[in-house]
């Protein structure tokens, strides 16, 4: 059975206790938003997603979208709850008031995107690219265009979208064909056609607005030969209501391993009109704008399918009688126990456990961090800050969503063999978490990101936003003490993690693939230290609240029991990165291509 | 796209090369099935399974069965194959000539059964599951019903199945209610109702044969009070002709997240005529050898998917054009180069290669070992053999299926999002293989057989079958020479499962919950050093053939580079395993049931 209700004691731990003294310092501009308000909008989002849009999860998938003569339609109950989402304003939470957005931290927009892709993916889907469309169109497009398009991107009135793969290009977007001409308005005509579109057409807004990645006419080859376009799907008029349409059709929705409710379209572009965002042959730039603000909302994709697979599987754990505890009895008026006394049960609820509350803690400081980016009055904090989001965007999208889909695996193998049947819900938990490692840049995608462009930026200098407050974590807190244990586990593999990086940076510099075959590892490997610093954070604040007093014993004590889950039992992944990162290129490149 | 051809080469080195000198010694029974005579079974197995059976794999996953009216009807040419696989006399290829059967050696079956689980594992079901059911009727029914049965069982005339399951009772049978009443003339009347239970119902065969679990009347509680009953769908008549049907109904088929063309199916048992197989009361033991059967099997359909998956992921790799080679372009010609050029890439081929060639080494050497607790006429080999093939067949069962688990969504990843639609043919490799980490028995059951079971019986008996060899292997091979790194990481790995056994041993006499802890880590520890075992001996043979010459250098060459990988990507996860294991119950136990 699928049961979510979000975690809001854990999402106001890491938002109003964890990361307050991550170095970013108060920010001004957020200061209206105290706890008391920010607590306000993440319950009433709770209720949103567990009353609108956890109900019609399985039955979207089960129903999926339809597609009848170019015409895309959602499943039933979708239409009303996306109505029922715009109009409660969670399109704009954290978009600018000049636009009509409310301003809110990007740190409670994103806790509030987690229950939503918790209680329902598809759904997510669709204000979400929306919302990298939105990203893009204020960073790069003319003021005109920002004045026809944001105010109805923002309310949600219209959606958007990010149009880039074709059918022979994904990850190389070097290789793509459509064509953009300009026409004497100033405008542009667009013609090709993309594949895997993401609310590509649909029936929840009357226009839909396409960024393009398209050629100008003697373009230079490659993807420095990229330009972004906007390509709506009915023409506005002057007043802004919806005048003709353009030119702009879909010609098939995909069918697809999960995430069946999300329409996933072939969007065929013929002669449509369309406007320049950013400069000619500037499209990637423009791009990564909306595509870095995408990644992050990705990984916290893979959080949220994570945390529904998790509450799902206590759920079952918890109901289902099978078995015996091994220490006894525990349920002597059932037939049986309870699932949840076996040990790998525990194990199994653990690790999703700890996955989540990890992964949570980091995507909290990461949202600190982009907050910071967009309001701090300190230069030196807004640029430590940048950097830390550059580094950490594909960390969080990559292992977010490689441990989000492990744990709904985790849960489906806690239901057993209920789990593999549809009706459970379990397993589409796992179909749908499956392409959150694949869009938006695979993850060898991301690694590539992170040890190519990320590692070596400006002599390292995005990695000491993030390898500073850990050292000097470890410093302030190494000593005699109970913290002893986790605060030398965090060192043994902050100690892992410097060497590896040394080690790439040595290698990676004669030979660009050595970097290439460690950087999977890489990054689960930085990823796991990033989750460690949060725990061994969490369990400091956890321990002085348990020492002076607290009303809340039980959750700050659940608080360090998963902490030191996570540094006995996952932490020692770290033992194993190291060692196959130290290996090096040699045995995985060593086979002729014809011996495959 | 689905790509399979069966890896005939690799499969001969493991039937004749690998394991000739693994202690079991020759089996004067099997002599008559030389090397020329199993080939030509092999590549007759590989031809049916490219030819028939892959062609109908993608189809039926589209198609389903279908359910009306109580029948069950398999996907187009489903029915087609299985006349022609029975006619093939592939059903019979291990099977006792008594019944039938052709007596070939376990070790030919077993790549026979890999194959057609990577040409169609929805396929392979029907079959297989009669091959269990004839295992139990073999070992445990009366002469009588032998006569009656075991020939159209062999021949795959009637086809047999497993049914255990009720809705409220999987791993703990010993809650299951079905009832079986004795009758005058010595046949019993069961009465009860059963889930998950695979073949079911079907139209491929004329009568099916179940073995169903049930309760004698006032049979002890738990499964000390569970016998085993064979109830056919219709009683056959005397002369062997189908007679009048017996009460046995489907009541409805699962809908599930793959391996949709195997029908599981509700049964319902309504006053049917059965007769005792085994003893009244020990039901469990029948069940467990039948079990015991499909476990292995069950290993297997993870490898077979697994092959499957790195086959089509190598098609792909070398046909999708993506970016360049870091290393300088490789397809000037292009546009630009195959993504098997791409570190990452290989890294996740190489990987998906690993466990295939390492899971197929160990699965031929278990093999070997149910020929000879079979057939060797030294009894002190008998019982050795039958001592390993106890402790690996959990070990293969649940390790085997993991790693297809992850070679098929590492497959799914190569292909990025042309992986995620149904039509690339990948995703439904990844769901089919989802299954078989739970039937049969879940992977955390197979982990505490192994330590709760296996590894305490006979003082360590079984263990010894395994550290024997692998102790005297690093013993024989080590100093000097090219095999040194190998043999240095063989014995690193071989100690860490020395003194995590030594631990679990010590900890599990006085709590069996931190036998429990431990049980699924330690599995897959002692499976990967199983792996690494056979792969150190793969090198030590391929490295000889190539110093004193061979015809086929490319293939031994890719044995020692795959062997190389396998020890440098893959056996590292031990390092990890160990921590883990030495971390104990502790955390994995701390937190109240409450508080999660």
């Amino acid at each position: 059975m699928q049961v979510y209700d979000a975690p809001l004691r854990d999402m106001r731990f890491v938002l109003d206790e964890l990361h307050q003294d991550d170095g970013f310092g108060g920010i001004p501009a957020l200061e209206e938003f105290t706890p008391d308000l920010t607590s306000a909008v993440l319950e009433e989002a709770a209720r949103f997603s567990r009353e609108v849009l956890a109900p019609i999860n399985r039955s979207g998938d089960e129903e999926g979208c339809h597609f009848e003569n170019g015409v895309v339609r959602t499943p039933e109950g979708f239409k009303e709850a996306y109505k029922q989402f715009a109009e409660g304003g969670w399109t704009s939470l954290a978009s600018d008031p000049e636009w009509g957005g409310q301003g809110l931290p990007e740190a409670v927009s994103k806790l509030v995107e987690e229950m939503s892709c918790s209680a329902n993916l598809s759904f997510g889907l669709y204000p979400g690219l929306s919302h990298g469309a939105t990203t893009a169109i204020e960073g790069h497009a003319s003021e005109d265009l920002k004045r026809i398009y944001m105010p109805k991107l923002v309310s949600g009135e219209w959606c958007g979208t990010m149009c880039l793969t074709e059918s022979h290009c994904g990850t190389d977007l070097g290789l793509l064909r459509t064509r953009a001409v300009p026409q004497d308005d100033g405008s542009y005509r667009v013609t090709g056609s993309k594949i895997f579109i993401s609310a590509g057409e649909h029936d929840l807004t009357d226009n839909i607005i396409h960024l393009v990645l398209a050629r100008l006419p003697d373009a230079p080859k490659g993807v420095k030969g990229i330009s972004l376009f906007l390509v709506p799907k009915y023409l506005p008029k002057d007043d802004g209501s919806i005048g003709p349409s353009n030119g702009v059709a879909c010609g098939a929705i995909e069918h697809k391993m999960g995430l069946k409710a999300s329409a996933t379209c072939q969007m065929n572009f013929d002669d449509s009109t369309g406007w320049l965002v950013g400069e000619p042959n500037k499209g990637m730039a423009a791009m990564f704008t909306m595509m870095n603000a995408e990644r992050v909302s990705v990984g916290i994709q893979g959080l949220g399918v994570g945390e529904a697979a998790y509450q799902s599987a206590v759920w079952y754990a918890k109901d289902r009688l099978q078995g015996r505890s091994l220490s006894g009895v525990k349920n002597p008026g059932g037939p049986a126990d309870p699932i949840i006394v076996h040990p790998d049960v525990r194990r199994m609820l653990m690790t999703m456990r700890a996955y989540n509350e990890g992964c949570r803690a980091l995507s909290a400081w990461v949202s600190r961090a982009l907050d910071a980016e967009k309001h701090s009055p300190d230069p030196e904090v807004k640029q430590r800050a940048a950097d830390f989001t550059a580094l950490m965007t594909p960390v969080v999208k990559a292992l977010f969503t490689d441990l989000g889909h492990e744990s709904a695996h985790l849960a489906v193998q806690c239901y057993g063999g209920h789990g593999y049947i549809r009706e459970s819900g379990v397993e589409q938990y796992a179909r749908d978490a499956r392409i959150a490692m694949i869009y938006e840049g695979t993850n060898g995608i991301q690694a590539l990101d992170l040890v190519g462009r990320k590692l070596g930026a400006h002599t390292g200098r995005y990695l000491r936003s993030f390898f500073h407050p850990v050292a000097n974590f470890i410093e302030e807190n190494s000593g005699e003490g109970p913290m002893k244990p986790m605060i030398d586990g965090l060192a043994r593999a902050f100690g892992a993690l410097q060497l590896s990086t040394a080690t790439i940076a040595q290698r990676g510099l004669s030979d660009p693939e050595e970097a290439g075959a460690a950087a999977s590892d890489y990054l689960r490997l930085l990823g796991l230290v990033a989750m460690a610093y949060c725990y061994a954070r969490a369990t400091k604040i956890a321990g002085l609240k348990l020492l002076f007093g607290t009303d809340e014993k039980a959750f700050y004590d659940a608080k360090i029991k998963t902490a030191t889950f996570f540094f006995e039992r996952i932490l020692p992944q770290t033992a194993a990165l190291f060692l196959q990162i130290k290996a090096g290129k040699r045995s995985m490149m060593a086979l002729d291509q014809d011996a495959f």
